[in-house]
């Protein structure tokens, strides 16, 4: 995700500075000068944007060694484009402002295709004016940026879409894979859903059944794409925020454990389609 | 239903004879001819046409007292609307054939709100010909008209899309209910959903949330639509169906449950998007 | 099933004729007297027992050529150890009592274990009297004979107890599969929940855990024992006989669904215990 | 719990000191010493005590201020009888490492029940020479002590044994309800599920549906007994410890959402056993 949006920020003119502990990583973004630290990554720039796998992963970038917190000027600004808890967000922004500097949540959607192409959505959390401040500088990589909230609710918007997207795209599945079983041709079938009440963007756009669509992951043995595994993840965190509200996750919660069954049978890897591939 | 559909098949100059059980709802078709038993209906018609709750219903109209198979012409046309499972479909296709007259399955997807309308689609099962045959009659009251394969076809297609609805909208209660509850503004969270991968259907033109649209059931009460009673119907079809071939419907099952508990609770009557007001 | 209980029976000295579709398992049962037909079967004795795998082969054996109606004795007894549907149980009594004579519903608990060790448990519906009659027959073969109610009652608490059955086991292997990956020892684990709330028939008699007992199908491959295939029709009966009186079933439900997810999966014809190693 | 167990332990002729947030509950120990603080609890004692509601609480008992650390004698001996996760069990022992003196997890099983009755069962997380020191003063209060392996163990042992009575108490309530449903007397029904495959300590002492048995919940308008609100943080407790290791938990992850709606339904407070109710 991180080399496509800095190769498209690159293409339309911005100066970047890239950090990665896998240098290699770091040095596929053309065009980038490449760091040695978050700190050197954070040090004269306008703004520093990270895209890491987990909270954790965040937390050390920002107070660890050499770390964000150590290079980023006062009043500087630190954008997120991680998915975590809202929770951390709001951490994040406390430690900011002790610290003097500002700081977003601003998970994105639209996935690798959408990174690539330059169309991600971003849902922020935090102040109206960092968000104006920064919205140029996103969308140089993205199509819309989304201001959902305060802190933390750029983070909500996202779990909140993740965890519909995990169960329509199941339903999916299951519809497909019981209409194909009872005879009906696969094509014909989501033509149907498409045009009546099932349609969905898992259906329309990115459909699990091998074979119907080119360039998505079903057509090319569920490799690429959004991996079940980070699937997972999103999932587990919508499932703390909902204990923190008293919020009920019955379905949600039914599809996270079936992909934790599927994880342990190799799935994790693997597009969060391929569930379409377990039901036979 | 049934009423509707009869209404705008006679706006669009189409001359009927109308039967119901229930002889005032026969009535309240203005311009047609009311009939006293499901025979009277099918004698000297270009096409007979049903639409009733379930198998049993229809069974009995047509081989029951006075039943249809006593009425309709040789070669006549048979059309079920009624949503009903597969291996009915082709019970009601081979007693046609055996007793000289044809028979089409042909559920439609659109609920009342599109029988309202006129834009319904209707999914078809059986012959080719007989499906051209009908079409325009069909479209009088509708919009669209599938011919989804041999005889239960349209069966099948029609209980895929309706479990996908059902679980896309459940989830979509889910997903609403958790970023409300965390602070998120409703219609805000709609709008980033309905521009996300999670946008579907039920999140576009049917929130479950009171008030975030006009003319849906949240924003009425739950009242009218689509009542619980009728999707539960549609998903204990689908389990019955998928015990046959083999397909599991782990999601499906759990929303059928959830839908079982809630008519315990008095929500059989009410539409199947009041899971938002369950939730909470 | 059927050789075990026949063979008991004749170790206690009854006199049997006994019928199979396959004629090599009924010379199985040493002592017998091999019949060509059910009609030959029902003929001049004072009980006819079926234990079949399903309410049609039943049917068949009771309806069909050469079938049970034609051979029972005036006022004779038709005791179906099958487990089936309640509503196919009054069938089957009612078209008794038209036909001349008596019926009860007899399905077992203890599997081939107890029918190997005479150990079932018949779950009886129907007449009081005849359930009296039967009793001493039925021991011979089993250890508990309990009257459960009108013609039906026996399969319904044969599936109440079984989707408990099927829900406990699965939880078990939840448990165990948790424990011991977070490194408890298997055996301390089994113990503290035999003496602690968590204790039930699976855990205590039937271990899912490979290695942790001696003589269940989890030490052996999960061969033998009760194949998941058969709990998962008790389970669709259980859903069924839900349908009917508005009972929920939400575990069951999900329990079912994960046993057709894992019969994709090639676990039809093991043991129901096996969800522990398809947890893994 | 704690002053339940505290009442025997007097009764037993051992020497407490009490301390209790509430002071009016430490007061209701007849005979024991009320003490101002963890801090003043925990001087000049051959061991602490801890029964509290979650790990937040042990917490600060432990390092906020006048707490545990403070008062505690060099190797002195802290036994937390609290359900916490695992992984805070591991925290509290290495703390007590590093300040000198000595920790044991020691989550009990029981209930109110157990615990007014001295027939607790304690399931021991740390060091077996510390298991052996404490066992006789445990067992002034309990009936049994299980040493369950390193730190930590106790809670793993504890939560899987509870996400299976959960899971079972509420396959009893599915099993119970379809069967009086359908006409079977639940006594007889209990009876035969009791003697069974499908027997567990849910259905056999403590039946979910009202007057079957005295002194349950079920017969007392579920009030009493193992509260939902607390059955649910173990099962989240349960969840987050099987995150951590792969684990899945489909049943348990189900049984969870549904107490998760009761919960908004007003059933937190009501025992867990109250699933049959809501089922009707």
């Amino acid at each position: 995700m991180g080399t496509r949006m800095a190769t498209n920020m690159i293409n339309k003119g911005l100066k970047l500075k890239v950090y990665d502990i896998d240098s290699a990583a770091a040095r596929n973004v053309k065009g980038a000068t490449v760091v040695n630290s978050p700190k050197e990554a954070a040090q004269d720039v306008k703004v520093v944007i990270t895209m890491l796998p987990d909270s954790s992963v965040v937390r050390e970038s920002v107070r660890g060694k050499d770390g964000i917190v150590e290079g980023i000027s006062k009043n500087g600004l630190h954008v997120d484009c991680s998915t975590c808890e809202p929770q951390f967000a709001r951490e994040l922004y406390n430690f900011a402002k002790e610290n003097g500097y500002r700081f977003l949540d601003s998970p994105v959607s639209g996935g690798v295709t959408g990174a690539q192409a330059a169309t991600l959505t971003y849902m922020l959390g935090g102040n109206k004016s960092d968000v104006d401040f920064v919205e140029p500088i996103l969308l140089t990589a993205g199509s819309r940026v989304v201001h959902c909230g305060d802190s933390g609710a750029g983070q909500i918007a996202k779990l909140c879409n993740n965890l519909l997207l995990a169960a329509s795209m199941t339903a999916v599945c299951e519809a497909m894979n019981l209409g194909i079983k009872m005879g009906l041709d696969g094509k014909l079938l989501a033509s149907i859903i498409n045009t009546s009440t099932g349609r969905c963007w898992s259906s329309e756009t990115y459909s699990p059944v091998p074979g119907l669509m080119p360039n998505v992951p079903s057509s090319n043995g569920y490799e690429g794409g959004f991996q079940m595994k980070l699937t997972a993840k999103d999932l587990a965190l919508a499932q703390s925020t909902a204990l923190s509200c008293g919020a009920p996750l019955p379905v949600t919660g039914l599809v996270h454990q079936l992909y934790r069954v599927m994880m342990t049978k190799g799935y994790g890897n693997k597009d969060f389609s391929s569930v379409y591939e377990f039901y036979q």
